[in-house]
């Protein structure tokens, strides 16, 4: 099957995830009023911890397949861009048996001012960037158990193409 | 008092926290040996939450004055740009009574190039941006309680000056 890329904006990712850009956070005045705090994410307390990783991706070209999707379903996962780079993000729902519904499978292209949250359990493809590749910081909650990242081995693979998308990132 | 600036480096910063830049990390090969990850943290578990949130601070010129320092005792605080901004790092040591040690006081230039850790319980001024200001990421671990964020209010305020800086961050 393929996919056409589309913008990752608010309302397209909701299925999948959230947004990470602040705007729908009420900004708090910090700092001696020279700055505003906007909360992202809170990752919940309990066994395992927090981890806060550099991820420097290789560039793929357009079209690329995908064989592999995973999810992480005690937590959520979250990518910012460092330098620039814009990822290339291939999701899916989730069947009644818990395995990828290719069915509602969409993939979306966000550029460095569209930091975005995988929300726990979301199948999705892991992380691809354009062409020339970049660092992206992922955080997200690890138990150090095999539930913190499961796999499944697509029976064929998902050609992703190039869409809308250069409308949608204006 | 006053404090020259210069480059945050990780030999420089190593009395107050961290550089974030991966480097003495090691590099683990994920998503297919298309990327490579690089832990930076990990925030401990427990009660409380880790909360990730942007700030938008406004830019500062130089010289500036700081009269109030703050420490997280409970958790590292970690500090990432997102479009570019540099930000001006001002820590002090700690007295044996707990309050700042300004004869210790330093004062740091980060590029966006550099994100950095203040370690868990190191005196340091609210952070500034140069002229210009921008957005980070702020992650930390929180327990809801007033030990998140305590503050210390200078008898006398401490000027911080452009330095060597320029040479520090080539």
């Amino acid at each position: 099957m393929r996919l056409l890329l589309e913008g990752l904006t608010a309302e397209a990712f909701a299925p999948f995830g959230r947004v990470l850009d602040g705007a729908g956070s009420r900004p708090l005045l910090v700092n001696q009023r020279r700055a505003t705090r906007r909360d992202l994410v809170g990752f919940a307390g309990g066994t395992g911890r927090t981890a806060l990783a550099r991820y420097d991706v290789a560039g793929s070209a357009l079209p690329f397949e995908i064989a592999l999707l995973e999810q992480h379903r005690l937590s959520d996962q979250v990518f910012f861009a460092l330098d620039g780079a814009t990822a290339l993000v291939v999701v899916a729902g989730t069947d009644a048996d818990g395995s990828p519904d290719l069915t509602r499978a969409r993939a979306f292209i966000a550029g460095p001012e569209t930091p975005f949250l995988y929300a726990a359990g979301t199948w999705h493809a892991p992380l691809f960037a354009l062409a020339g590749g970049g660092a992206f910081l992922m955080a997200m909650h690890e138990s150090g158990t095999p539930a913190d990242c499961e796999t499944f081995e697509l029976t064929a693979p998902v050609r992703v193409e190039q869409g809308s998308w250069d409308a949608g990132i204006g």
